[in-house]
Order: C-alpha cells, then structure tokens, then sequence
C-alpha cells in the first residue's frame, strides 16, 4: 500500500507557479457550488505520520477556499463531556451539513492504529475496528457523504530528515517534542499497524489517497487536485448518485512520477553470470520443493507484466527446477462460457493447488484491474471494488496456507517495440504477435496508469508485488527466482 | 431477531391443499425462466438449529422444482483434499453457475457459530469472521448471485418436543443420537451464538429469514413464497440490478400470526393495584437513579407505538420519578431543516445523554422503518439497510456505557378508534388528535408489517424490544416502569 507512496516525487517552482493559481481558483469556485447547491457534504479526513505536512496542507486548503465555510476539527485524547458519551458521539458533534466542507484529522482511524502498534489490540480487534469503521464510513456514503480519505506517508528516512530539520528551526523546534522521537522510535510498528488499517478501509466507496508528504508543492497540489476531482465528479454525477457506484476518482500522480517510471530498466546480468546464478538458484528452489515443510504449503505465483516481458520465459526458469507432477503453469485466457456464469474470481479458485504443489498463473485475477478496466470490459464501479475483493481473496490464500508471490515484468516502450518487431520477423515467434497487441500499445498510458493503482492498492506487507525489470531477459528470470526462493523460505520459517 | 420466529405458527390441511398446488406450479415455472434466461444463479442458505426441518424442506423444494437443475449440497467435516487448500475453496467448487438454483447447507455460517458456543472464538474472532462473511457475501451479491437466506428456528421447548419425537418413531429414530442431545444441552449458548450471528450477517444485500420450524406446512410455504418472491423479484428487477438496491422482499407471516397479534391485549391492573405497583415501581427506579453506579451509566428510553397508544402517560410515569435535572424527554417530530441537512442518525445522536443522565425519545430512530419506510418518505434500500444500521448504532450506545430500554405500545384498532373519537370529543385533549391520526390509520396493517419486521430485525440479545400491551393504560405504565427498573439492575449487575 505504501510502495508507491514511497517513490520521491518533486514539483518545480516554476510548475507550481502555474499550477497553483488554476487549482485555487477552481477549488474555490467548485467550494462554492456546493455551498449553493446544499446537495450533499465534503468531509476530508486526514491521517499519516508525523511531519508528513497535514498541518500545513490544511493550513494551505483553508487559504485556498473560503475558510468561513469550512469546519475543521483535530480530535486529540477525549474531552470529559465525550468520555462521558459513546466513542462516536464527538465526530457526530463535528459532522458537516450539507453544502459545507468538514475537514477531520485523527478521526475514528487514529486510536485503533496507535492501540494496535502498542499491542493494545490483537488482531481480530483490529479487524474489528475496521469493520465498524468501514460500516460507519458506508453509512455516511449512503447517505450522500462525500468522503475523501488522506493518508500523509513518510519513509523512515524521509521522517528522521523532516523532524530533524524542524528541531533545527527555532521556529518549528517546539513541534518536536520527546513524544515525537519516541512515536519515531516505532515507525516500524506503526506503519505495519497503518499499512493493514488503510488497506482494509480502503473500500470501493471510500479509498484512502496515500500521498508521499516529503515535497511541500508536490503533496499540497495532489491533495488539491484529487479533492477537486472528487468535488467535481460528484457534482457532475448529481446528488442522488448512491456511494458504490461513485467512489471519488483516482488521479495519476501531478508530477509523472510513479513506481514503473521509477525502474531502473539498464539493470543486466551477463551471459556469464547468468548461467552462474542460475543454477544456484534453480538448485535452492529444487531443494525447497522437496524439504519436508513443502507438504504443509502450497504455492501460487502471479505473473503479470507488458506485452512482450518476457512472463514465459521467466515461468520456465521456475518449472524446469522442480518435478513437473507438482507443478502447473496455468495460462488465463479470456473466460470460457461456464466461467462467465460465474463470479469472476471462479475461475482461479478452481484452479487453486493443494498443499505441496505449485501453481503459475500467467496471468491472472488482476486482469480485472488492468485489461478489464482499460477495455472497458466491466463497469468502474466493478473494477474500483476489486481492489478489496482481490485482498480478501489473497487474505483467503495467505490463511490458507499458501505461499503468495506476485511479479510485474516491466519492459520498456522501446524495448517492446524491438521485440514485437523481433516477432514478427522470426517465423516461429510470429505466432506470438497479433494486431491486438499493437493496439494494447497504442493505451501504453492507460496501461501504466492501471498498474500504478494495482501496486498501490495490492501491495501489501503480506502480499507484495515484486516489479522486474525485464529489459535484460537474464537479469529478470534471475531476480524471479531469487524473490520466490526468499518468499518461501521466509515462509518455512514462520511455520 | 428470534423473537419473531417463536411465535406459534400454523397452517391448516386445508389451506396447505389449496395453497401448495400454486406455490409448485409457480416455483418451477419461475426456476425455468430463471434456467432459460441465464441471466443469475441461486443460492438458497439454509441454517438454524437440529430438528427444525431443514431437510424436509429442502426436499420439498426437490419435489417441488426440477431437480436435475438443483445443485444441493451439505457441508460436513471437510474431506482431505479440501483441508488442503484455503477454506473457502470447497464452497466456490460448489457454487450454481448462471441459470441454477443451489442449495447449501451448512455452509460459511456454521463454523463460526459452533465455534463461538464452544468458546474456541472471542468474540472479536466471532466479529472478524462475521465480517469476512458479510464481504464475500457482498461480493457474490455484486457479481449478480441472488442469495436467499433462511434461518430455521425453535424455541428449546420446541427442539425438545421435536427431538423426543424423531426418538420415539422407529422410523426417525437413527436421526437423533447423544450428538444430538449433546447439542441441546447447549442450547442456549447456541442460541446466543446464533442469534448474534444471524443479525450480524443480515445485511440489506442479503437477510436472513427466519422461520419457525415447528409447523411443516407453515415452515414449507414460508420457504417456499418467500423464495419464489425473491426469485420474481429479481427477475423483474433485471439481471444487471446490483445487490444493494435490490434485496430479496420481506413477505408477511403466511398464517398471519405475528408478534403484535399474539399479544394478549385483555391485561388489565385495577385502579387499586395500579396505585400500589406504581408507588412500588417509581421508588424503586428513584432509587436506582441515586445509586452511585448511575453515574457511569446513562439510560436511553425508546418509545414507538400506535397513535394513542399512550406514550405521552407513560413517559410522565417515567419522569414523575426521576429528579428533573437529571431527565429529558425528547419528542421527535419532522426533521428540521439542519438535520434534514446531515445523515438521518444525527438527528438522535445529538440528544445522547452524558453518564448519569437519563433521555426519554418519544418517537425514534425508528421512524425510518416505521412511517418513512411506510409513508416512502425513503427508499426501499435506505430503509433496507436502515436496520443494520440501527443495530450499529445502538451497540454504539450500549459499548459507550448506555442502558438501553425500547418499547412499543400496542393497542387494538377498535381501542385506537375509541380513544379517537374520545379526543375529538374531550375539549382539552382535540389538539392531540389530526387528521394525519385518521389517514395513518388507514394503513394499519401497513404498519403492523413494518413493526413485526422492526421487532424481527432489532429485537437483540442486548437491546430487546419490550412489547407491551396498552389497551389498559394502568397496566402498560407499570409493565414499562418495571421493565425499565429490571434492565437497569442488570446493567448493574454487570458492572
């Protein structure tokens, strides 16, 4: 969930110069409509670490509108008149009517992620906070809330350099206090509580937008642009446009910047190397099917990646080492009749392997996020629940004992356009390229910008995507079987 | 939510004979449509406890339909190969494809349920799994599964009845073994379970019906019409209908017994022993607001009920005996235009009392399932939903340390009619009477069905409804003052 969120992202004076002025008068103006209109509430809710930059987004949004008009509330440790009252009462208090814009920060997410990170709560009390939150969250959505979730995300590095330049301020040394280093001594506790919090609230009517805090104009024009997004979406789709169809939209990141862009693709392997490598690791995931602990486990692979990355390829790598009665690469082509007559996610279900073996899926259930989204095959309201739906089945598979690893074979636009080319001149590889795919290349863009929101909403601390890059053929399938050789042996030692 | 389901229900021969000829015909008309049309599957849950009739029933419906188009399956221990894999696989092997009508027992609902009653769940497990079940039912319902939920109940003296005579039949005998027995010892902590379970998995996409399983015929054409229900529902509705719009509908009790019209509404107190309780019963709840530990809690009173029923009376008696500092009756009237502008619960979150006080709602938050669901003030998924979120809320209140005590005063439509007339006769009292009283009236049974369904949907373990039987005024204040003294020493207790 954080992975993308981590990637440095800048805006340049001269951008923000341009942009700033647009963004504020457009803020304003859609502020104003739905003041007039009276159709429906803005309620922006704002959480993240420490030094993220919330405050001074917040300070920046008040500028930027007409503050009159605006209800924002900080809710710290519980007054006596909301001790004496059920937990929900103070935010209820605070509510924005229609028409206005209600800005919440350490709402009903806070307590639960700090009681988790201090082992306060187990697990299943976690889970349960986070139901009672995503059916309140629901409510308020059902019943015309526009909500627009923010979640201010910081890298342990990033954080240590921001609270130390503001001790280093005398104008902002008072904001770092011995509190602020201790909650910094737990970064790693809180963003494991964090990630699993936001991932599993993160639904289909109300998605946190995780926004990298460390660049003051890069954080503070995302907010503002994805807030103005979401304003104006739901003023175009009307009032009465129930919560399931009508989640805010998601907006690619304002500076180009995202976690494909952010591959270094030159990475190579030599011929020489490679052979070396990969009989090592070929061998080491030979012997990890056979330990005694593979009986206990089952693994499913994921490979998703361009046209032309080389997924087959790197699939072969893995089936060649281990005994081909415990493995089965299952290839995901458009569904048959009987699996169109039933819920999407059917179709791999049944093809889930049992303990002790392997199963490969080239391709596979995120084709929903990436072609169907992109083609138009199913419906946003389809594909935007997907995200959580694709969790809770991995949820399923994890629990289930399964051994989980997801690849995203990455090429380049040049690169692709080689091997296609490559394809069509060899005889026997012409079979491998169709008018379809020049066409997916056509929606590069669109591509990218499906698989940056995958990452961002499927990568999780239990589940995460490994991105290859694949322009050197050797130093893919190497990085492929090393990744699932490490997923299983950390696996093996946790059983 | 069992409350419903025990009262007695029956269905005589000859009505079984005139109405089970109709009920097949058009079942198995409606499951060919459904089979040409291939436009959604249906699944039919079928839970609830031993000797209920779940599988008689189930085959009836094998009878009744065609059975090569019924996919019906029990889910037991599971086998080797299902252990092997994440736990839900064995039910998505199962799962009826577009156009077939499946039959599931036992299926997610059941585990979780034992689980708890044999103490191998807290109950922050129990919630986690509750809500994992509510998203994939979510999902199924997203991706155009019609699911149809039914809950076969009896009350313990019913389960015993009925299993001693499965036991004395030579024919039914082998069905009722020390397991059996076993299981009825525990009744009441699977009740618990059960009921817990049930309501938190009664969502507005997918309810659960619960049915009285002591009669056959009752029990069967209950099955029977309200699945054929759901089924012309949704076939009307349209296959790309999404699931939280379109709820399979809630019939009416098929002998037309219910709650209300079980009550015994000739109860009556003389003016003497009135006098004498009433002392008693205020003393006693003026004593319980002193006590030391009222001041950790506060109590929230919820009065709904027929017009002239004797609401007004009945929270005077309340208020009488209460220090006027520490009490507030709060009448709930039409929304005002600020609360017109916020979520339709805010209305009565803003009245919650702090610890130590007392808050009397005359007229509630139920309005939304009595006039507004009546009089279609909302629409039909609002006031669908609106039931789990009532539920939501008032745990909300009962966790933040609230005593919760709900009646509804029921009088007969021929002592409505008297106080009517009585009103518009009495100078002083014709401001109570409008003709709004008369209009509503005229829908009476209107009301009387979206009552029984309140009382089904939130009549909980923690917060149950009091029905009290109101044609005699001296008797329902006193019924009220004590049941209102009763729930308040058992929150003590507890503490």
């Amino acid at each position: 969930m954080f992975d993308t969120a981590s990637i440095a992202h800048e805006v340049d004076k001269a951008t923000w110069k341009k942009e700033e002025p647009k963004l504020r008068q457009s803020l304003l103006a859609a502020q104003f409509t739905v003041l007039q209109k009276k159709e429906f509430p803005v309620l922006v809710l704002i959480g993240g670490v420490e030094g993220a930059g919330k405050g001074e987004t917040v300070n920046l949004l008040h500028e930027w509108m007409d503050p009159r008009h605006i209800i924002t509330h900080a809710f710290d440790a519980p007054t006596e008149d909301e001790v004496a009252r059920p937990a929900m009462w103070r935010f209820w208090q605070r509510l924005p009517p229609k028409g206005r814009l209600g800005i919440f920060f350490g709402a009903w997410h806070s307590q639960p992620i700090v009681d988790r990170a201090l082992k306060h709560l187990s697990r299943a009390e976690l889970d349960q906070r986070v139901s009672e939150v995503n059916r309140f969250e629901k409510m308020l959505s059902d019943e015309g809330v526009l909500l627009v979730k923010f979640w201010f995300h910081l890298t342990k590095k990033q954080q240590r350099k921001r609270l130390e330049a503001l001790a280093s301020d005398k104008h902002t040394r008072w904001r770092v206090g011995e509190n602020e280093w201790e909650l910094f001594k737990k970064y790693d506790r809180l963003s494991d509580a964090s990630e699993h919090f936001v991932r599993s609230t993160s639904t289909g009517w109300a998605p946190w937008y995780v926004v990298n805090g460390a660049d003051g104009r890069y954080r503070s024009l995302t907010v503002g642009k994805t807030l103005l997004a979401a304003i104006e979406d739901r003023l175009e789709s009307g009032a009465s446009s129930t919560s399931s169809t009508n989640a805010p939209p998601l907006l690619p990141p304002i500076d180009g910047r995202n976690v494909i862009r952010a591959l270094d693709l030159k990475q190579k392997l030599s011929d020489e190397r490679y052979d070396k490598e990969l009989e090592k690791w070929q061998g080491r995931l030979n012997l990890l099917s056979r330990d005694e602990k593979f009986r206990r486990l089952s693994v499913v692979c994921v490979f998703e990646g361009n046209d032309a990355a080389g997924k087959g390829g790197a699939i072969r790598r893995i089936t060649q080492a281990i005994d081909a009665r415990y493995i089965r690469p299952i290839p995901i082509a458009a569904p048959t009749e009987e699996e169109r007559a039933q819920p999407y996610l059917w179709r791999f279900w049944r093809h889930l392997p049992r303990h002790g073996r392997v199963a490969i899926f080239d391709r596979s259930w995120y084709g929903r996020v990436l072609v169907e989204r992109v083609e138009k095959y199913c419906s946003e309201a389809a594909w935007m629940r997907a995200y959580q739906e694709i969790n809770d089945f991995e949820d399923e598979l994890l629990n289930g004992g399964s051994v989980l690893a997801k690849f995203w074979l990455a090429i380049s636009k040049e690169e692709q356009f080689r091997r296609f080319k490559d394809r069509e001149r060899t005889p026997f590889k012409r079979f491998k390229i169709t008018d379809e795919d020049w066409r997916n290349r056509k929606k590069w863009e669109a591509y990218e910008r499906a698989v940056c929101d995958m990452i961002d909403r499927t990568s999780t601390e239990e589940a995460p995507w490994t991105l290859v890059e694949a322009n050197d053929k050797n130093f893919a399938r190497v990085k492929v079987l090393k990744t699932l050789c490490k997923t299983i042996e950390d696996r093996f030692d946790a059983l």
